[in-house]
C-alpha cells in the first residue's frame, strides 16, 4: 500500500488519543491501538521515502529513566528527533530531586516548553505506574492554573505493570510477518517463563505481552514455573480480554507442553510477583543484607528450572517446527551471553534478524503515540506532510 | 496587548545589549532590563500563540554547571532551543578540564560554533563571577585572533554575586503581578533571611533582588539575624540605587517587623558572607575535616533562629493580610520538605501556583538576553518573526 | 577564492567516499583526502558567511567516547548540528552494553534512524580499529537484512591506529599556513617525542600525522629517545608513502638533531609500543597492581628524557628560528601546566594562537567526512546550498 492508501484506511477510526497520556495498552480502545500502529507503520515508510514528518519547529521531549536502558533510550530519542523535539534527559543525578524536591513541583519546572515527557520506572512494584500518573495529576494542575501553556503529553516507556513501547512495537512485528491483525485470530501465542542466570527481571514485558495480544483474538498461553506468577489482576484481565476477543487464554507449567503448535514463542525470564512485592520493600529500606539474602535464594530457585530453555528440541514441537521467535532483548543466549539462558545459541541465530526487525519498530511506536497525542487529526497532518512532502535529507 | 503592540512601545529604548556578555543586572542600563523584559514577553506570547522565534537553523548553546540544577537547567535549554540552537553541555567529568587544561584554553576549544555559554559557578565566594570574566576575556582574544568567527555571548546562571536571571524572572512576575513596572513605585519588597535545615546556600538570590529591585523606586527592607550580612559592596549599592531611583533601603534584624505592611515577601535561606568566606578557602584546599567543623557551627547557630519562618502569624502582618511570597524554588517548606523551614505549609500552599508562574519567566529571560545579545536590532526582527508567523507546531 | 571557485577547484576530483566509513587515511585516495580539505574549507567558509550547509531536517549522529575527550568531542557536536543532525552520546555506563550486550545486537539497536556513528576508542593496543570495523560489519549485515533503512556510515575519532580527524585538521591548518599543498612539498616536518609528566598517551597522533603527511612530498623526521617507537607496519607505511610521494623519511634520535632547518615541528609524548602492549593485557586483565607497576617504570624512564622539551633554544635551529609549532592540544607546557613539560611556555606563548586555528578545522573535517560519506555527488549538493542561501541566522 502506498501512503495514501494506508493514511484513507485509517479515516473511519473513531480515537480518543488526543491530549491523552499514554499508560497502559488496556486503557486505550482497539481502534486506538490500530490507529498507532498504522500512523507508526506510515511515520517509518515515509522516512524510508525521504519525506520529513516534522511537525515540531522547536520544542522539548523530555526522557526520564529511572532504570538503565540503551534501546528505548535511542527510540525516544529518535522518535522525538523525528518530529522535531529536543531530548532533555532529567537525570536524577544531575538535579535537584534527590534533594527531597516534590514531584508536583518537579513537574511542572521541567515542562513550561516541553511537549513530551517519557518515563521508565520499572523497579519498584507498586510504584511506577502510580507515579507516572501522579507526574500526570501535576501537570494537568499545572495547565489548569495556568503555569503550563500547553499539558505536556506522558509515554510509558516501561512501568511495573505494563511496558506498552515493547508490546504495541512486538504487535506491529505480528501483523507485518501475519500479514495483518486479522491473520492473528486463532494464532496460539506462547508467553513462556525461561531461565536466566541473573534476577529481578521486571514484570512488565510478560504483563504487557498478555495485556495486549488478548485483544486480537489470539489463543495465550501463559508457561512458569510454578511460584512464578505475574501480577494476578493482569492475568485476570488478560483472560477476559481473551475470551471477549474471541481467542483464549490458558497457563501452564512446562514450557515443553506450551508449545506444542504454537505460532509464536517469546521466551523470557521474570521474576515471580511475590518476590518483586519483597524486593521492592527491601529496596524501599535500602535493606542491601536483605536484598542479598533475597538474590541467593532466588538464583538458587531459578536454576532449578534450567530445563526452562528454549532450543531446538522445543522449537520442533511448534507449529511447522518454525514458530516466530519473539524477545524485547537483550536475551540470555546459551554459549553466547551466558553459559545457560533463555534460548539456545542456534535457536536465538535462526530468528535474530527478526528480533532486530521487532524492536525496529519502537521508535515509529513512540513517535506514533506522540503524533497522536499531539493531533487531534491526525491522519489530516499526514495528509499534508505527505502533500508536501519536505525532504528528510536534502539532496 | 498584542505582539505588534508590545514590539511598538518597545521601539523608544535605547539599549547597549548588543555582543554584551549578561553578568550582573547593575552593569546594565534600565532600558536594557526593560528591554529584556519586554523581549521576554514577547518571546513568550509569540510560542502560546503557536508562532516560532526560531532564528538560528544551526548552532550550539553550551552549559556549564559547576553545581547541581534542575530548573535553571531546563530554563537554559529550553530557550536555546526556542531559538534555534542545540544544548551541549560541558560536563567537566567527562572533559579534560580536570587534567589540568587552562580555562583560555577550553573556552576557545568548545566555541568555534557556539553561540552562546551559560555558566553555573556559584560555591566559592569571590570565584564564580571572575571565572565568567576569565572566560569572556579568553573569548574576546580568539575573536580577535581570527580562532573564533563570532564571539559567543556569555550568560550568567548565578555566580558567587548575582543570579540575572532568576531576579529579571522574578521582576518580569512582579511587572505582571502588579501591572506595570511604575506601579512598583513605592511599594515594599521585603528580602528576608529565613530558617533553614541546611547551610551553605549561596549569596545571590538575596543580592540579586536587593541589586535589582532596587532600581525601580520600590522600598527594599533587608532583613536578617545579626551575622547573617551579605556581601558589603552588593549591599552598598543597592542603597544607593535604592535613593537613585526614588526609593528606600533598609537593614533589620526580626523578619517580623520587617514583613508589616509588606507588599511583597521573599524569605529565603542563606549562608552569611563571612562564613562564604571560610568555606571557600576551606574547599580550595579540600579540607574536609574543616568544613564538617564548620558545617556543625552553622547549623548550630541557624538552629536558633527557627523562629524566622514566614508563617500564617507573618502574614497577617503584611498589606491586606495577602503580600505576594515570592521565591525561587525549592523552598524548605515545614512540614512538606523538612520539619521546621524557611515557610510554612498552609502558606506556601497559598501561593504556590505563583511561584510556578514566577518560574516559568526564566526561559524567556534567557531567550531575551540570547536575543538581545545576539542582535543589534532585536525589535526589527521581531517584527520580521510577526509577519512570517512560521508556526512552532505545523498542523 | 569565491564559494563557487572553491567548488568548481574540486569538480575534477574523482573520489570514492560515498557509503564509505573514515578509519584510516592511507585507506583513501589522495583524491579522497583533497576532496575532504576542499568540502571543509568551503563548508567553514559558508558558515562565516552565514550561508546554513543543514542538509538533514533530522537525523541522529551518535557518538561513542571510550575515553575522556572535550574538543573531540565538542567538535563532533559541532559538525553533526551544522549538517542538522542531533547528537545522542552512547554512554556505556548508562547502557545495558555493560550487561554483556554483544556488539552486533547493540550497533543495530542504536542505528534505526541514525546517518552517523563517531568513536572514539584508543586504551587498547590492537582493539579500538578492530571495534570500529566489527561495528561496521553489523551495520552492513543490518543494512542487508533490511534492518536498517540506510546504512550509518562510521568516522574514527580516535583509535590505536591513527586519528584521521586530527591528522585532516592538522593537513588543512598546514595548507592554509603553506598556501597549498603543493606547497608542502620538500618541507621538513618533525614529529618527536616529547617529555610529559604522564604515561600512556596513544600513539595515534603521531602514526596519524606520518601516516598522511608522508602522502605529500614532504620531508619526515621522525624523532624519539631510543626504546619509545611506535607500530612497526604505520612506520614502514609511513616510510614507502613518503618515497612514493617524493618526500622523504627519516628516524632520529634526538630532538635536537631532528629540528634542524625544519619547517614544522609537531612535539608530543607517547607511550612506547611495547610498553602500549603490555598495558593493554594489564588493562584487559584489569591488574591494577601490574599497572601500578608498569606506570612506575615508565614514568622513571620517561623523567630520563626531560631534556626532550621544545624550547628556545631548539626553535632556533630550525628554518628561520620559526618553524610551525603544531600541537593537537591540550599540550604539557613547562612552567604552566606541569613543572616540566613538552615544550617551554614561551615558545608555546608564541604559537599558542596557532594551535587554536589548527583545532578550528577538526569540526569542519568531521563535518566533510560526513557530507563525502552521505552524498554521492557532494559538489552539486554544495552548489545547491550555494543557490539557496539559506541563513543560519534570521536577520
Amino acid at each position: 500500500m502506498n501512503l495514501k492508501e494506508q493514511i484513507d484506511i485509517l479515516l473511519p477510526l473513531k480515537t480518543e488519543l488526543y491530549k491523552k497520556d499514554f499508560l497502559l495498552t488496556w486503557e486505550k480502545s482497539e481502534s486506538d491501538l490500530r490507529m498507532i500502529l498504522g500512523v507508526a507503520q506510515i511515520l517509518k515508510d515515509m522516512r524510508n521515502q525521504n519525506i520529513s514528518p516534522k511537525v515540531f519547529d522547536s520544542g522539548l521531549a523530555i526522557s526520564q529513566f529511572r532504570d538503565n536502558s540503551t534501546r528505548t533510550r535511542f527510540s525516544f530519542s529518535s522518535a522525538a528527533n523525528l518530529l522535531g523535539l529536543e531530548i532533555q534527559d532529567l537525570d536524577e543525578g544531575k538535579s535537584q530531586i534527590a534533594h527531597g524536591e516534590t514531584v508536583r513541583e518537579t513537574a511542572n519546572m521541567i515542562s513550561f516548553l516541553a511537549d513530551f515527557i517519557g518515563i521508565r520506572d520499572d523497579m519498584f512494584l507498586g510504584e511506577g505506574n502510580k507515579y507516572m500518573r501522579e507526574v500526570g495529576q501535576a501537570l494537568d494542575n499545572g495547565f489548569a492554573e495556568g503555569v503550563l501553556p500547553r499539558r505536556p503529553g506522558i509515554i510509558n516507556l516501561q512501568c511495573d505493570i505494563d511496558h506498552p513501547t515493547q508490546s504495541m512495537a512486538d504487535l506491529l512485528h505480528l501483523k507485518n510477518e501475519f500479514g495483518s491483525l486479522e491473520n492473528l485470530k486463532g494464532k496460539k501465542i506462547v508467553m513462556s517463563w525461561a531461565y536466566s542466570p541473573s534476577y529481578g527481571k521486571p514484570l512488565s514485558v510478560p504483563q504487557g505481552i498478555i495485556g495486549l495480544m488478548s485483544r486480537f483474538g489470539m489463543n495465550i498461553e501463559l508457561a512458569y514455573p510454578e511460584g512464578y506468577e505475574l501480577i494476578p489482576e493482569v492475568v485476570g484481565l488478560a483472560k477476559k480480554q481473551a475470551t471477549i476477543s474471541g481467542g483464549s487464554f490458558r497457563i501452564s507449567h512446562s514450557m515443553k507442553e506450551a508449545v506444542k503448535d504454537a505460532d509464536i514463542v517469546y521466551p523470557k525470564s521474570w521474576a515471580p510477583f511475590h518476590i518483586m512485592q519483597q524486593r521492592t520493600k527491601l529496596l524501599q529500606k535500602n535493606d542491601r543484607a536483605g536484598l542479598d539474602a533475597l538474590e541467593k535464594t532466588c538464583l538458587a530457585q531459578n536454576a532449578q528450572h534450567k530445563d526452562w530453555e528454549y532450543n531446538e528440541e522445543k522449537m520442533k514441537l511448534t507449529r511447522n517446527s518454525d514458530a516466530l521467535y519473539m524477545h524485547c532483548l537483550p536475551a540470555d543466549i546459551s554459549g553466547i551471553s551466558c553459559t545457560e539462558g533463555e534460548v539456545a545459541g542456534e535457536v536465538f541465530e535462526k530468528y535474530r534478524i527478526k528480533t532486530y526487525l521487532e524492536a525496529g519498530y519502537k521508535p515509529y511506536i513512540i513517535a506514533a503515540m506522540m503524533f497522536t497525542q499531539q493531533f487531534e487529526s491526525p491522519l489530516k497532518v499526514l495528509q499534508n506532510i505527505l502533500e508536501k512532502k519536505n525532504p528528510r535529507i536534502k539532496y
